[in-house]
């Protein structure tokens, strides 16, 4: 006889396991008004820390636009929804915020969600799962989320190779061309960086007649007029049919949403479970959300900033012959490739010089990978971005790791 | 050929849709001080209602030490936790808050996640996951988060007639007894709100020996000692392996979580992919819920409040002949039984005096089993709760709804 419990007691004690958790949470206090700057708790002692891998890009965290009007909205409407959307709990603040990203987005209607991870496997499971039929085209670097929904809708699915619209075509032109299609993408990619080919997407799935699910989590408030994403900056948006962001990078707090057609939206709305059977955002949340995308709708100095940092970051680890897989956007995966020398050198930046950067390992990247994702924020200074490169430059050299040929 | 967005258009045209979709979400700003009162907006105009049907069931979510709490964190910590847990995304507060459930359910550890629904979908497809041959037991009343992880997990599942041990037993005994088995049950049930015969259920989870996960999200703040749910108060907490609970109804503010040994938290926690793909709660959330966890844990008096408004409205309802579901808890679900009258009531309890009770109908409840689910809240007085059931009377009469038999 097996029981269940042993299974688990079994498990954790298995080599691959303790190895895994071998990495515990850092556990911070990001310092409101002085970002970068965390408190970390270690070993029963804290230290002052610089992070160097939050996604909250833009500091909007600590925006005193952002903190007030949460604050306000506790006094006003106390600390949670009280209820699920369908029954008591969809406050004013929610409605506000749907109408301003649809705005935003330049799309019919909105819809928020708890977080990013519900938004993406809510809708997907509805989107990619409400025709039988249903062909999907999914980029094979799409988020863990994206990859859940569109299991969960069971839709037959094509995975094309990263970015890789000859591929994507291919697979459209061999498809039966009854059958209703989706394809799934990003703008920025989550781990390597990169941007995906828009205009091509958009001109393919036109040519196809698929619709279109793109998600902008790690471009919504960064990039584009008015911080509406890729596509936009691109003049693509309206080529997409659905557009996915999240509240909890670029505008600092926490929640997912999708943008696009009412009837698509509409149709989220009514059968999408994570939707459905969960207590709203918030209303404090979606008031500080609120804040942050109005905020960044008009305002160029955070946007500015992060380009900066981002530039200047790329430039020093080019002329130091770092290895880093793309210089399309902010974020600047150092490529370091093994498991223990990614943990030896986030160690020695801790430790030795207060710089948090975390170790990427699986399961959100395949062995032989590993990255140090470093993510210069709107808060860090040109300089500081200039100093990480240089103790990154002697690290690099201190522990043997390889340098791109120049 | 068909175009998806076609599929979406037609759809929200067809009857069932547009019949689900009459009802639209009532945009509310319930008044923190004041609870139950909330202005509700409709129609381009403004009104001042009663809320009878929300799951802030001790109205925490207006209680000062929790707005102030929220607020002295998000002065602290500022508005998101700017990361995944893995990845920068580890507050403080996300550390003491699970130290605060784990002792209030006396396990080893706890697991915070941002939505109930999430804590129940990743934590299940892991649990029922992870052994290849393991069969899950499922009460048919188990809430759609529960089912979906259940279903993601891939494990062959018996479901059981609601509360029925005899058929769980049964189940239990056909069961090959060398597979790892779980069973998983709610304690106090969403829609009906009757309880589950937990002592016995725990005699037969002992005698199969199948694991347990018991869902008290109905139950945590609001029964047994400390509010540590139904089996606290029953004394049975030890034998149940995994307590999952929310902070979003009992507690006031929003996530979900679990309790139990280490070794099943920590494999959660490893593999629980909405667990490891989502940005952290806000840290103001999770202090704002340390803060109501521990008011809960020494006052009785919100408890005291919504035990009495229970008695009282079913005693009311029972004089008055008014069927409703169970008299075990605060969830008072009256038996309408039909689409359109529930609907009409609903309507009329709103326009008429100012008293907002959702009409619940698919996908949460079955065509025929319609309810008004009335969840009096420790912000009533018990007179509202009498002159509630004299209104209800009057429309019940007027309507020419069925009484119960004397």
């Amino acid at each position: 006889m097996t029981e269940l419990l042993d299974v688990f007691a079994r498990r954790v004690r298995e080599p691959d396991f303790v190895a895994a958790s071998a990495q515990k949470f850092l556990e911070l206090g990001r310092r409101a008004g002085r970002f970068p700057v965390a408190t970390a708790w270690r070993d029963g002692t804290t230290a002052e820390i610089d992070v160097w891998c939050s996604n909250d890009y833009l500091g909007m965290g600590q925006h005193p636009a952002v903190l007030a009007a949460t604050k306000q909205a506790v006094d006003e409407f106390g600390a949670g929804a009280g209820g699920s959307r369908y029954i008591a709990g969809t406050n004013r603040y929610h409605m506000l915020l749907e109408r301003e990203l649809a705005e935003l987005h330049g799309k019919e209607s909105a819809l928020l969600f708890s977080s990013g991870y519900m938004a993406n496997d809510g809708s997907l499971t509805v989107l990619a799962g409400q025709a039988a039929d249903c062909l999907v085209f999914s980029d094979e670097l799409n988020h863990a989320s994206i990859i859940d929904g569109l299991r969960h809708s069971g839709a037959q699915k094509h995975v094309f190779r990263h970015n890789d619209t000859g591929h994507l075509e291919q697979l459209l032109a061999n498809a039966d061309p009854d059958r209703p299609k989706l394809i799934v993408i990003e703008s920025v990619y989550s781990m390597t960086g990169d941007i995906a080919p828009l205009a091509e997407i958009a001109r393919l799935a036109e040519r196809y007649r698929a619709m279109t699910f793109l998600d902008e989590v790690h471009a919504v408030g960064m990039y584009g007029p008015q911080g509406a994403g890729i596509a936009a900056r691109d003049g693509l948006a309206d080529r997409f049919t659905v557009v996915m962001g999240t509240l909890a990078k670029g505008f600092g707090t926490t929640g997912g949403y999708i943008a696009g057609p009412t009837a698509v939206v509409e149709a989220v709305s009514a059968f999408a479970r994570p939707f459905i059977f969960t207590t709203a955002l918030p209303p404090a949340v979606a008031a500080g959300a609120l804040a942050a995308v109005r905020h960044l709708r008009t305002s160029e100095v955070e946007r500015d900033r992060l380009k900066e940092n981002a530039r200047v970051l790329h430039q020093q680890l080019r002329a130091a012959g770092i290895p880093f897989l793309s210089d399309h956007t902010h974020i600047v995966s150092v490529l370091v490739g093994s498991d223990s020398a990614c943990r030896e050198l986030a160690a020695l930046l801790l430790d030795r010089h207060g710089i948090y950067i975390q170790a990427i390992a699986g399961p959100s990247i395949p062995a032989g990978h590993e990255i140090l994702r470093i993510a210069p924020d709107a808060t860090h200074t040109p300089d500081e971005v200039r100093s990480l490169a240089a103790i990154l430059d002697g690290l690099w050299k201190e522990l043997g790791l390889p340098f791109s040929p120049r």
